[in-house]
């Protein structure tokens, strides 16, 4: 049977002082117990939290890298490296392989990893990350707000089940 | 001299009796008459829109298209049409080979344009889009707003211009 | 310790009959065994019985796809499948990912990761597939060629270490 | 009417001084004269030979760069760069953006984009190129063999018309 896979996303430039990074260690290890596979963009911040958050309760971690193992090498927590060379394109493959996916905090990079997700048909789960307001008020499905990392993990495992 | 050349984005699924059609073609109309070529998606809505105008204004269009020529082919006011099929990583092309862009109306592909403009750092222009607020009020330098489309294309030739 | 990655790049119109499918088990199985992880185009002849033979032999095996989980689906033998969505695009992030790669047999797509894997440095190791000769002799530094599943296992070890 | 756009494909390591040069700015020339946008990778040495032999007959030229307007600038004869920041994946789009292209002299970067011509079913003309022989001499429909740029051109613009 195929584990599910879960992408966690969020920006490079956060530390581990930062709540954001701790939000992002817990989803790790709570989607790893719950024998899920996590994928992130393979580089620092959320992607080395949650990447190490899984690995230390002993989950595999994939990380889908925008540039080669020379110019943009994996974060050490990493279990497999895949190296695109095609910069923030690479977002596009990050919300395909993903049977749901939760984004923590972030900047421009990861706003274009939650649009591509809700166009791609992605289910994304937002926790203290971008509110979006369309022009109008159109009706378009959005994505799931959760109000703490368990509730975000609860809500994309509900959402993967039924992919 | 090489021309400059200006993204036009938004959705798809806008037809001619919309306000957002008439705001992308008179924009088209006016890059061309600026001397600038004109880059969109390729498709419909407002791609089309703004290549028409572009087009009746004598200007040249470029479409940077998500699939085939027999899967995805260009509108017909589309002069130079780039098919890449990589469906939307293609976004990330037509932000990095514009001057500026301007996005007008929009759904989630829109959406995923303007992150991947601000993260690229190509100058970009909201038009009735959408409204963007990133969690805690962090300081990122975010997109220009515009009132009209002659105020979205006097910005963008001006951050163009800066470029 | 990351585990090394080697690529097995083959057509994916070979059937079980065929003798590539079965050096392509082989091959498969001898680098499960070595401890290495395979990754393929995800799809069926080549793909799969290079998968299939490193699942039997307990080892892990990674896909990297052409299209979406609809349009192209990994076979049943890969563990972790990433969707790129970019068509034979795809075959350039093949080669970035591995740390040496088999191409057995082949058609065209496996001749483009063939090229690509000697453009982007991945060394690269051939069994019964394409004879390549640039006009006018010049001094290339070319693949290497097997005459046997396991002088290519062999050969891709030693080139993989030496990365 | 859209006008047919045609490739012209090689390496970037050839100067001024060699034959493949000129047989590249005539085969651009050529090109321009009978109405035909050239594209090409965008960077030098058969690509500017290409670009700069179709400037001169007052022809369109089209760059598709594999990095960002920073990291790889077009050279100074394409008129349209579309900046693609995805490295070597970039020659899939060149291939499916031609009606027919025309391969001349070339290292592995070339022999890509032949492979991925002949996968894609873009017609390709190889003028001093590679000599390709499969494994088993299987029955695939090769690239088309050219003896002059003339006969290079001609044979690309038959290929075209039947696109």
């Amino acid at each position: 049977m195929t584990k599910k896979i879960i992408g966690v996303f969020g920006p490079g430039n956060v530390s581990e002082a930062d709540d954001e990074w701790q939000a992002a260690a817990s989803v790790g290890q709570q989607l790893a117990r719950r024998d899920c596979v996590v994928l992130t963009g393979g580089l620092g911040g959320i992607m080395t939290a949650a990447s190490k958050g899984a690995r230390e309760a002993g989950g595999i971690t994939i990380g889908i890298l925008p540039g080669t193992r020379i110019s943009s090498p994996a974060n050490s927590y990493v279990d497999i490296p895949v190296f695109t060379g095609m910069g923030e394109a690479r977002n596009a493959i990050n919300v395909k392989s993903c049977d749901a996916a939760i984004a923590i905090g972030g900047e421009y990079g990861t706003l274009s990893e939650i649009a591509l997700a809700l166009k791609a048909g992605c289910p994304i789960v937002l926790f203290n990350s971008w509110s979006l307001t369309p022009f109008g008020g159109r009706g378009l499905p959005g994505p799931l707000i959760a109000s703490s990392p368990e509730e975000a993990v609860a809500m994309a495992l509900t959402a993967a089940a039924n992919e």
